[in-house]
C-alpha cells in the first residue's frame, strides 16, 4: 500500500521544522515509518542545487524564472531518488517546503506568472501531488522574531524585507483557502505543543489514523 | 535597430565552434559587432550550472527531466543578462548550441516528451528565438573521430556510445528539415574552409548582408 505523502509550508519562522519533528515522533508512536526531508534538498543532488540556488556566486543574482527552474530541477531529482521511492515502499514522508513553496516565493514581487509556474509543477510534480498540505500562518512579528533567534545567517529569502513578507504570508493562504480539499491552516503563533495538538488531530482525522493496538 | 540572433547545432565534433570563429571573423570584416557565447553557459551564472550538469557529484546522475531544466535555467540567465541586452544594442550573436539542442539531447534515449520541452522552450525563450540555425551534419564516425583528437576528457555527453551519437544526428536533421525557413543544413564533413564558405553564403542570403562599403 502506497504511504502517505504530508508537506508543511508557511513563510520563514512559521515553526515548520520543529512541528515535522513532532508529527514525525506522533507518527512513529502510531506505528509508520516515517521518512522526514526538505525542499529544496533531501537529495545529493538535490543539496547541491539548493546551495546553488541560495547562495549564488558573488555579485549575481537569479531572476525568479531561474529560481522557479533550479527549484523544479531539486524537485525532481528528490521526488525521483527519495519520495516516490518511500511512498511505493509504503512509508510516510514528511516534507519541509514542497511545489506550494515555489508557487509562492517564486510568483511574489511580480517574479514569474501563475500559469508558467502551474506548468513546471505540472510536468514535475506530476500524480506525486500531497496526500495533506499543513500550511503554517503567522503574524509576519511573530516569525521574525524567530526567524532572528536563529543560528547562522540569513539567506536570500530571509534577507528580505517586511513587505515580501507580508506577501507571502497572503500567498499561502489564498492557496490554503483555495485547496481545502489538501490544505489544513494551522494557527503557528500558539505556543508550539498547541500547534503539534491541532497539526496532529487534523492528520489523524483527515488520513484516518488509529491508534496502535494496546497488547 | 535589434541585431541578428544565429545558433550553431550540432553533433559533438560537428566543428560549430570552428564554423563560429570563422563566421564571426567575416561578420566582423562586414562591419558587424559581434558577440560570441556558447550554451550552456555564457554568463557567471549559467557557467556555474554547466559546471553542475555536465559534472554532478562522484557517483550521482541527472535524469532528462533535471537536465533539462537545469538547461533551461542557464538559458534564461545567458537571455537575461547577455543574449537580449547585445540584440538590444544592435549587436550580432553567434550563439554554440541553443534550444535545438535541449530538444535533441534531453528527448534522445527516452527522455523527455517533445510537449514537456516545447512548453519549457515557450515560456524560458519567449520571443527571442533565433533569426537563423545552422545545423552542421557529419556522419558518426568522421565526428568521433574529431572528438578523439581533442584535449581533455570526455564530459557527460560526449562518453555516450554510437548508438546515442546517431540518434542525436537524426535529431537534428529533423529539426532541419521541420523549420526550414529558420534552419540551414550544412554538409560538416567537407573540409573546414567549404564549410565555413557554404555557411558564410547561407548567412548573406539570408540576412542580407552587403559587402562594406569601399571608400
Amino acid at each position: 500500500m502506497r504511504g502517505r505523502f504530508i508537506t508543511l509550508e508557511g513563510g520563514e519562522g512559521s515553526g515548520k521544522s520543529t512541528l515535522l519533528k513532532e508529527l514525525a515522533a506522533r507518527l512513529e508512536a502510531a506505528g509508520k515509518t516515517v521518512v522526514c526531508t526538505r525542499e529544496p534538498g533531501g537529495t545529493a543532488l538535490a543539496e547541491s542545487v539548493r546551495n546553488l540556488v541560495l547562495h549564488p556566486p558573488a555579485g549575481q543574482h537569479w531572476s525568479p524564472m531561474a529560481e522557479a527552474l533550479l527549484m523544479n530541477t531539486a524537485r525532481t531529482d528528490h521526488l525521483e531518488k527519495l519520495i516516490r521511492p518511500a511512498l511505493e515502499r509504503g512509508d510516510w514522508v514528511l516534507c519541509d517546503r514542497f511545489a506550494d513553496s515555489t508557487r509562492v516565493y517564486q510568483s511574489v514581487s511580480g517574479g514569474v506568472s501563475e500559469d508558467v509556474l502551474k506548468l513546471m509543477e505540472g510536468f514535475v510534480v506530476g500524480e506525486t501531488r500531497p496526500d495533506m498540505t499543513l500550511v503554517l500562518d503567522a503574524p509576519v512579528e511573530a516569525a521574525a522574531e524567530r526567524r532572528e533567534a536563529r543560528a547562522g545567517t540569513a539567506d536570500t529569502f530571509e534577507a528580505r524585507g517586511h513587505e515580501f513578507h507580508e506577501k507571502v504570508r497572503a500567498a499561502f493562504l489564498r492557496i490554503a483557502q483555495k485547496e481545502p480539499a489538501r490544505c489544513v491552516l494551522i494557527d503557528a503563533s500558539r505556543p508550539v505543543d498547541e500547534v503539534a495538538n491541532a497539526a496532529w488531530t487534523a492528520v489523524q482525522e483527515r488520513l484516518d489514523i488509529k491508534a496502535p493496538a494496546t497488547t
